[in-house]
């Protein structure tokens, strides 16, 4: 089996962590610099990322999270908070850091940015924050198989009550939102859901050849 | 540098395809069961993702992508598209599969079944068409990397108009919508824009440490 698949196949959503095992600093640097490349739409990215890594403030999020003991046990709390809206500034900022890393002057940029903006900045307000969203999976989904490649164990989360974990982890009036989470650590031995054959559609469910 | 970020640093939105060089099947299998084992909520994987490798139908395709070089230079035009809508039956066939694959009799998955129809089933309709939609993002962003472990290049694609491309791959009155598409092949020599510095968010205004 070629590492492609097999780490794909090693991957699972952890349902219970070893509460004693935590991801080492150095791990944890290589993990967000995977995250930090990760593509997105214009190369924008559109949303910020909380790394919870303090006990007491997982303890906080854990009844808002359906109560689920992966939020404690976890050795790390990553959530993704897309942009809920968005102005010239997203792009303005981006150009900056374009014009500065390959040495462009802003004024070789101002096609760019005119497209852009005529692209982004009349979508409405609810498909700003899709959007955004969509990015953020992106990330989050490179994230979780990043972990993979250094045999560190993930769980992807929808389940939490994104108001209250605004609300802990302070983004209100910072135009973020909790959109998903990764819980970040190493299986537990008793963890009986690794046993468990994956289940996944067929190919030929899954794909249509043209 | 570890492979991880190796990778992640080797992949680029490729601009310029050479026409000439097609994936192969054995990578193209890889691929695929790649992008089947991605991670989706509940595992449901609520999309249907359409391989395009006849040259006819990426000529069709590419004036409904902005006109863009990639959609027939590219060896395989990948797109994902996510249900814009889903009754119980998506949780009842998920549940069915888990049954035969697991060997656990229906009846002992009903408690499971009630719960993720709780979940779902009440959604409003523009939300049921949103999440779907970001599970089909995981599943875009994994091959997206997996393509990366193979060093096979791929461009990732939002700008396409969805309604042409739900005509042209005979999506309409399949409940499906064109959401993301990935070019997928090896890069032109040509291309210029492999040369450029990676721009991304710096760490400390990307990430936030709890």
């Amino acid at each position: 089996m070629s590492t492609v698949i097999e780490n794909r196949t090693w991957r699972y959503a952890t349902k219970k962590f070893d509460a004693n095992k935590r991801v080492s600093e150095e791990d944890l640097q290589t993990l967000l610099e995977a995250t930090r490349l990760s593509a997105s739409s214009y190369g924008l990215q559109p949303y910020h990322v909380i790394v919870v890594s303090d006990q007491k403030v997982k303890e906080q999020l854990k009844p808002a999270s359906w109560g689920q003991s992966q939020i404690t046990d976890a050795s790390h709390i990553i959530v993704f908070a897309n942009a809920t809206d968005f102005g010239e500034e997203l792009v303005d900022d981006f150009l900056e850091n374009v014009s500065n890393t390959r040495n462009i002057p802003m004024e070789g940029l101002k096609g760019y940015s005119d497209f852009m903006k005529s692209k982004l900045m009349d979508l409405p307000a609810d498909t700003k924050g899709t959007w955004t969203a969509k990015q953020a999976y992106i990330a989050f989904g490179n994230l979780m198989q990043a972990a993979a490649e250094l045999k560190i164990d993930t769980c992807p989360m929808e389940g939490f009550e994104s108001d209250k974990y605004n609300e802990i982890l302070g983004l209100n009036g910072k135009n973020l939102n909790a959109a998903v989470v990764l819980a970040v650590g190493y299986r537990s031995e008793e963890d009986e859901t690794q046993h468990l054959a994956k289940v996944r559609k067929s190919k030929e469910e899954l794909f249509t050849h043209i």
